[in-house]
C-alpha cells in the first residue's frame, strides 16, 4: 500500500481544509484538525485522519452544524453547562478545559457537563492538557450504543470512554485512557478500513454470534472489559456523560461514522480538581512517590508513556499517512 | 456447621459491644457495628460481620483508634478535607456525606478528602444513601498493596473499590459498587474463615503463580479485570483516594485484617453532584429512561436489586449468622 509522509502542518492543513469546504468555521476546522493530527501522532490513528472523511460528509449535510459556537453558562463558580449545539465536540471541550482551569484553583475542584455533542476524540487529550497546567482531570464521555448490559441482548450503552491524567513533578503527567469494551471501536473502524480481519473475543454480530469480521463487527456489539463489572462501569459514565449532561443516551444517538439520521448529540462531562487545594504543596510530590514504586519494577510502565514515545517520533519524522486516505481528503 | 438467627438489632448490639470492650466510643462502636449489620444483610458476607474480630483486635491495640473523632476542614463550599485520625473510617464517611449533603445542591457538586482512615466497608453504601438524598455520587477508596502494575510483578495498588450510585424517581437507586481485582478480596477472605478452595483466576500466590488456595492467594497479588486497563484503573484510584487526599498509597498501607504495624492510614474520596443544578427538574426522568431501556431486556436487571432483595429478606427474617462466628465476638 502506497503511503505518504506529512508534517504536522502539512497534516493539519489538509485536514482542516476538507472541513472549511464543507461547510465548517475556519477556527473550528483547524481546531478539529489538530485533534486528529495529534492522535495521529500519539499513534492513535482510529481516531486520526482517518476520521476526516466521515467527520466532513457529516458537516456537509449539516447532521455536524459546522458554524457552531459552544456556549458556557457557568450554574455556579464550580460548575458550568455546555451547549455544544449539535457541532463538533472539540471546540466544546476546548471552552471547558479554559472554564476548568480557571475555576478549579478557585473552588478545589469544577465541572463542565457538554451536552448536544458529538464524537469526543481522543478522551486522554484534554485531560492530558488540564494536567499539564497542574490539574487532576476526568473526562466521562458516552457514545452510540455498542454493548448489551449484562444479561440483556440489546445494544444499551457506548463504548464510553473514561480517561484521567495527574500531574507529575517535572516531568509530562500520567495519562489513563481507556475504553469500557474490550478493545476501542476505532481499532475495529480501522481494522474495517484497512480490510483486515479483528481477533475473537472483541466484538459480536447482529445475531450475537462471535465474529473476526470487522464490517459485521460493527453492525453487532462489542463486548466488555471485565464481564458483569465492565458493564456497569459504562451504565456509570452513560448517566454520567448523558444523564447529568441531559445530552442523549446511547440507545438514541445516532452514529458517529455516517451522515445518515439525527446529531447524536451525545455528552461529555469534564471534571478537574486542583491539587494544591487538596493537600497543599506536597501533593505533587506524593503523586510522585507512586509513579516511582510503578517505574521501579522491570516491564511495568506509567500509562500514557508510550503515547509520548511516539509523538516525538511524529513530530521529528512526520506522520505516514495511506495515499488511497490522503487522496480522499484532498477530494473531498 | 451450626448456625444463629440473629435479629438486625441483636446483631448491632452483639458488634457495638465487642467494640466498646475494645476502647471504642459507643457512638462510634454502633456506627461501625451498623454498617457491618447493613453489609451481612445485603449478602456481602466479606464487609459483614466476619470483619468484627478483626476490627475488634485492632482496635484493642491501637492500630484503630476507637476514640478518635474525624474533623473536618472546609476549604472552599465545594471542598472538604476529613482527618479521619487513624479510626474506623466509617464515622469520616458519615461526617462526608452530611458535608456532601449540605454543599453539592449549593455548588453543584462537592468533595470530601478523607485520609489517615481505614477500611471503608461496602463501598457501595455512603453513595446510596447520598442517592436517596436526590444526589448522583462516587466514591474512591484505596486499599493495601494487592495488584501489580501491568508488566510488574510487585503489589503495588490496592483491589481499590469505585462505587456510584444515581438516584431515580419514585424508586431506589441504581448502585454500581465494584473493586478492580477479578473479585473482591472480601471473598477470598470469607473462602480462607471458611476453609473452602477459590476458583483459579481470582489470584495469584506470593511467587506470581495461580493458585486456589485462600490463605496463599491472601499472602500473594490478586489479578484485576479487564488486564491492563483493570491495573489502570486501579492506579486511577490510588491517585484519587490517596493521592489527592495525602492518605498513604498502597504500598505503604498495612493490613485491614490484622493488629500487626502501624495504622493503614489509607484514604477515600467522596463526591456528590445534584441532578437539579447540572440539569433541572428533568433530569431524574431523564435517569429513569435509560433504568427503563435496561429492565425492558430479559436477563438484565439494574446493579444494586440484588442487595435490596436480599435486605428485604434479612429485615423479615434476621441475619443467618455461624454459631462459631457468634461465639467468637462474645467472647472478644
Amino acid at each position: 500500500m502506497s503511503e505518504r509522509i506529512l508534517t504536522l502542518e502539512q497534516a493539519e492543513a489538509l485536514a482542516a481544509s476538507a472541513f472549511i469546504r464543507c461547510k465548517t468555521r475556519p477556527e473550528t476546522a483547524h481546531c478539529v484538525a489538530r485533534a486528529l493530527v495529534a492522535a495521529e501522532a500519539d499513534g492513535l490513528k482510529g481516531h486520526g485522519l482517518s476520521r476526516v472523511p466521515s467527520y466532513a460528509a457529516q458537516a456537509r449535510n449539516g447532521k455536524i452544524r459546522g458554524d457552531a459556537e459552544p456556549r458556557l453558562e457557568m450554574v455556579t463558580p464550580a460548575l458550568g453547562r455546555i451547549d455544544a449545539g449539535f457541532g463538533f465536540a472539540y471546540p466544546a471541550l476546548a471552552l471547558a478545559e479554559a472554564m476548568l482551569a480557571e475555576h478549579a484553583p478557585m473552588m478545589g475542584l469544577a465541572a463542565t457537563a457538554i451536552r448536544r455533542s458529538h464524537h469526543c476524540g481522543v478522551a486522554g487529550a484534554p485531560v492530558e492538557r488540564l494536567a499539564e497546567k497542574g490539574m487532576v482531570a476526568m473526562l466521562f464521555a458516552n457514545t452510540p450504543a455498542a454493548m448489551a448490559p449484562w444479561g440483556g441482548s440489546r445494544a444499551t450503552f457506548g463504548t464510553n470512554p473514561l480517561a484521567f491524567a495527574c500531574p507529575l513533578p517535572g516531568e509530562p503527567p500520567i495519562v489513563v485512557d481507556l475504553s469500557l469494551s474490550k478493545v476501542a471501536r476505532g481499532n475495529i473502524l480501522a481494522a474495517k478500513q484497512k480490510g483486515q480481519p479483528i481477533p475473537e473475543g472483541w466484538a459480536l454480530d447482529a445475531e450475537g454470534r462471535p465474529t473476526t469480521d470487522a464490517e459485521a463487527a460493527l453492525k453487532g456489539t462489542m463486548l466488555p472489559l471485565g464481564d458483569a463489572k465492565g458493564t456497569a462501569l459504562a451504565l456509570m459514565i452513560e448517566l454520567l456523560a448523558a444523564g447529568l449532561t441531559g445530552a442523549r443516551f446511547a440507545v438514541d444517538a445516532s452514529s458517529f461514522l455516517d451522515d445518515k439520521g439525527d446529531p447524536p448529540a451525545t455528552g461529555q462531562l469534564l471534571l478537574a480538581f486542583d491539587p494544591a487545594l487538596f493537600g497543599g504543596e506536597g501533593t505533587l510530590a506524593h503523586f510522585a512517590r507512586l509513579a516511582g514504586q510503578i517505574r521501579s519494577q522491570p516491564g511495568a510502565r506509567l500509562p500514557g508513556s508510550r503515547r509520548l514515545a511516539l509523538r516525538a517520533k511524529a513530530q521529528k519524522s512526520g506522520l505516514t499517512v495511506a495515499e488511497a486516505l490522503v487522496s480522499e481528503i484532498e477530494a473531498l
